[in-house]
């Protein structure tokens, strides 16, 4: 093991060093790939029927979700039957019967404001290396959905159609292939415009033409395996919780690695931003949720804005999403700036992460790899935040996403994480 | 019409502005869709059994036709039945009794060295703006094909496959889509990394999800379909050719427009380079065939290669492939450059053409439109040659691919065509 000499002043730490650079090869090394679609309930049998997993980190109960988590969370009870209505859901919701969970925790990762229940269906994700894996819903497409708060009758209808049908065909399909391999779709999309996060397009296509052979052969009627497919073709974001749950499965492996500064996850729940370290093991670090500064659709402003909540910043936290901004220069306007200014917002990264993806390259940088595995300590001693990419939703329940841009995790939060890792070493 | 006031020294020519300016206006008003599977024969009846058309301008003969066409040729009249072997067909081709004609001249787009007969099964492109037509042969796949003048057992059985299985069950999906938008494809598509040519992986993927609905629905069973679909999946070039038809298409309809030096065809038979200019109608401008740079596979160098020979200029000559280079940094190592110089390649061509295509955009170029309307005057004043992207095959006949680069069309055809117009009007 070689040890870099002690540079800018700061003083070697060869035992950091060493468990980082170790943390960074489980990442490297990882192997996600899609194996099965499953209830939660089937992988995590120790959830109860009031169990509701959110994004981010922990809450301290209902009054403190925002409104669009509400609204989240009110549909998900409705739909799951066990409220026979939105007053019923709120009354059980008001009671403090409910246990609202950080999904986190349990190895899911949830999709801005969308909940997961344990009778939920899930894409299982198993990282073939670590053996970790990781849950997460289907994807409802661009429209309305639970996953901004929305559920009206229409909303909930679509996500029956969602969770039935289309996870009982594509789950057929998901085991007859024997697995997908997740990261060769997304180091393919990376070389396509895409970013792995907000731009999800080149990545949805791959899959949907790797998965079409098997819907064919998976004994579905005709008619079934068309609608299956159509929705596959037409929805451009439809990778973004298999891209999640990827990183997540990736995340897993290099956790628990003690004295090591790298961080494995990064949240919001809408109210505060959370991390967690590999050092730390299962330990929040949090600070309240920043501003996105980003471009709005027409006829939206700053003001109309929900806070940012969503637990897709593990898509940053393996290397892609906002610090692969270079390889989606048609993101760049989407979210509001020019190909250039993207492109530097992936090259500040490098200067908090330990290593570059071998496998994960960035063409517009000729090939360098993505900066991987943030170290808590470079954060600190250069006072630079990690960035992120983000949709915005309206503030209201079910109003949908008026916008996208750009974040930065608090400083905080990794102030406060070495801080602990220090002491405790 | 605004008038643009004399530059450079050179003498104002307002008609030849307008009919430009009408010409470019054709090609940007395009819309070019897949509309069916068909043989050639039934849309140019006029084809007898000892037509062959090839790429590029007419050959005086079997006799000049590099080795490839000519194992692309002998493995066709097998392919077809007019023989029953090879050892037939060459007597038939030195026989003088076929007749070699230029695809170009026949609404048919020819990849590389394939050839096409009256019972070829085709891709037909219609241009449904301004009525043109145009025809292309299914790709065979990166591997023997009959376009790099392969004509074993092996390779005509596959092909056997192509334009049997393939092309029925294909050709029913693609009836029942009503057409597909193959310009809604490619404009993605250079979002997505491509640049049109030579690296196709986007729009191949975009055209596998949007058929497979269709091929779902289109009565074959489910194993017909899968084999179909996994076919789509695996061949990362398979929409080169409709890439190409609908170039063709479109450029079609820029024909015949009096004293117009637009360029309307670039493409190569292996031993002339040839174009086509809009004030000049059907008539030939030639020059050798040029050398072209670029990258070999390991184990391969200049001397194996044979001379470029194929129709798929016509894509630059829209405005894309090489022209658009900006949009695809991961094929700049794949040809041996780098991304910046990639993006100078795309940039040059702006002094060269009239337009910049309103849909085609460049995101790394910050959404500037492709460079369009290549002007014949423009070419031979600043005496720049239109770039071109390209395979290289081996010289001998069958041996595939052994490298990728770029090329510049002759300015001797330029020259020829400028006077030629400048004569006439």
């Amino acid at each position: 093991m070689n040890v870099p000499p002690p540079s800018d002043g700061q003083p070697s730490n060869p035992n950091r060093d060493h468990v980082n650079a170790l943390a960074a090869q489980r990442i490297i090394d990882s192997k996600p790939f899609l194996v099965d679609i499953k209830q939660v309930g089937e992988i995590l049998p120790e959830l109860g029927q009031y169990d509701v997993l959110h994004a981010g980190p922990p809450l301290s109960g209902w009054d403190e979700a925002t409104d669009v988590l509400k609204g989240s969370i009110l549909g998900a009870l409705v739909h799951t039957g066990l409220v026979a209505d939105l007053q019923e859901a709120e009354l059980l919701s008001r009671s403090g019967s409910l246990n609202l969970l950080s999904a986190s925790d349990h190895q899911v990762a949830a999709t801005y404001a969308g909940v997961i229940t344990r009778r939920t269906p899930v894409f299982v994700v198993e990282n073939r290396v670590a053996g970790t894996v990781a849950l997460t819903a289907l994807n409802e497409g661009r429209g309305k959905a639970l996953r901004y708060g929305s559920n009206d009758a229409q909303t909930l209808e679509h996500l029956g159609w969602i969770e039935g049908e289309l996870a009982r065909i594509l789950g057929t399909a998901v085991r007859a292939s024997g697995g997908i391999d997740l990261f060769a779709i997304l180091s393919q999309a990376l070389h396509m415009g895409d970013e792995g996060h907000s731009r999800q397009k080149a990545a949805s296509a791959l899959f949907a033409s790797i998965i079409a052979p098997h819907l064919c052969g998976s004994g579905h009627s005709p008619e079934e395996i068309m609608l299956v497919m159509r929705t596959l073709a037409e929805n451009e974001i439809f990778f973004l919780p298999l891209a999640m749950a990827a990183c997540k499965a990736t995340m897993e492996a290099a956790k628990d690695i003690s004295n090591s500064t790298i961080v494995t996850c990064m949240c919001t729940n809408g109210v505060r931003f959370g991390i967690k370290i590999s050092g730390a093991g299962e330990e929040w670090f949090t600070a309240p949720v920043p501003e996105v500064r980003g471009q709005y659709f027409k006829g939206f402003k700053l003001t109309d804005a929900t806070s940012v909540i969503g637990d897709s910043e593990i898509i940053e936290t393996m290397g892609l999403g906002a610090f692969a901004m270079a390889a989606a220069p048609a993101l760049a306007r989407y979210v509001g700036g020019t190909f250039e200014n993207a492109t530097k917002i992936s090259e500040g990264m490098y200067a908090i992460t330990t290593v570059e993806h071998p496998e994960f390259t960035l063409p517009a940088l000729n090939f360098r790899g993505v900066p991987l595995g943030i170290d808590t300590e470079l954060v600190v001693r250069h006072s630079i935040e990690p960035v992120f990419s983000t949709g915005i939703a309206h503030r209201n329940a079910g109003a949908g996403q008026i916008g996208a841009g750009f974040g930065r995790v608090p400083l905080q939060c990794f102030a406060a994480a070495l801080e602990y890792v220090d002491k405790k070493n």
